[in-house]
């Protein structure tokens, strides 16, 4: 069975330093890291360059993956491997940036079938975006549905769920 | 007393649901439920319709309150009857759309002094929307002051208050 | 060593009115209320007059600190005296508004460094504001960012931390 880990938190949350706090100390175990942050401006870029800065030394195996994730990771995963994968939010921004008119709910109902699959430890990191106000664009309340649904799907086949805010653990399950 | 639970949640939280799976395994009580959501498009059109299957099979009553919620209740409240109302957002949002102009305040103390009188057990649903960024909007900025108002006066008088996030539930009371 | 309380909220979560419950019953303590609002429009003055008349009876000293908070706790702070700060969200939106185009990074640091030195009680009131959808603003989101990062550095050095939704506390630390 596979022991998958669901970190949820707001933005600035600190939910990705806590998540490297969870995979990190096992000292039996390889350590994989998947980033899903693709670089559309200068923003992001410097995020992710000071992420890839922090991660570095620590990591056996870092990868990319945009798109097709839960088949990537079914593909991929090797015994006595733990993997954190940073973060399902821009996963599914993928996603649904790359093909706009299509249903995402498939997507999303494939990714938890597989991930289910999956044998060895799994970290995700996933935001939480839905206590707002209702967002005035049209596209914003498509993404804060799908990622809404993906989180509680994701949270039905997962092994423990902690919210994090400020930097602090909460158990959800 | 009246025993009256509050489910807190943010958006695609699985708060609907599980309320619902709170109110249904109640043998001995007659169910109802009551959607407060208006159709001003049709992006609610098809969530509203989604929701109508979903509850048909399961519920002995299902109404329609768009305004005057809690004078609704008292009229109408049965021995030995369990309701749902799914949600005091929807409904707080037909009150301040029906008239702009005034104080939405003594809304709130008027509904909260009501439901504190009623005798049958009570599930109600509502939106937490205080945790983004301060909205530009300033009806936007109003909603989410009358919101929170009106979560911390049914909390005061709920006798249990559950927040959902990804679909699991965390006590607050 | 100084005893930090963080009080953590959405908008209009009692997180306030919560904090002052911390402060008040202390009989011992001499009680201070700093307030950092500083009034850009009506409503925020309307916001603000509310608040000084709910504070008015209850406490020892009241003093309006609009920037350079810690350094104003570290000159002013005296034996026997309990402070609530009511919040940082409004001293940080001073800090970043009073010069936009400087790095907001060292002056939080520096907050968070002073506040660590202080030897008397101190409640902070902040807000949580990440767990909505990524605002299209770019100084919004610059702003989320800065308030994430501050509420984190803040929970470390504090002792206890309080989430506040719907006015009920959740520990969080």
């Amino acid at each position: 069975m596979s022991k998958i880990t669901l970190i949820l938190g707001g933005a600035r949350s600190g939910k990705s330093t806590y998540a490297e706090q969870r995979c990190l100390p096992n000292g039996r175990l390889k350590k994989r890291y998947i980033a899903t942050a693709q670089i559309w401006d200068e923003e992001t870029r410097e995020r992710v360059n000071k992420h890839k800065d922090r991660r570095a030394q620590n990591w056996d195996v870092t990868e990319e993956v945009f798109k097709d994730l839960s088949q990537h990771l079914l593909k991929t995963e090797q015994p006595s491997q733990i993997t954190l994968v940073d973060c399902l939010t821009l996963w599914l921004t993928n996603e649904m940036l790359s093909n706009e008119k299509e249903d995402i709910n498939p997507v999303i109902d494939t990714f938890v079938e597989n991930i289910a699959k999956l044998k060895q430890p799994y970290v995700f990191v996933s935001n939480e975006v839905g206590m707002g106000i209702v967002p005035e664009n049209a596209l914003a309340r498509k993404f804060r549905d799908a990622q809404g649904r993906l989180n509680q799907k994701v949270a039905k086949v997962a092994n423990q769920v902690i919210f994090v805010a400020a930097g602090l653990p909460l158990k959800l399950k």
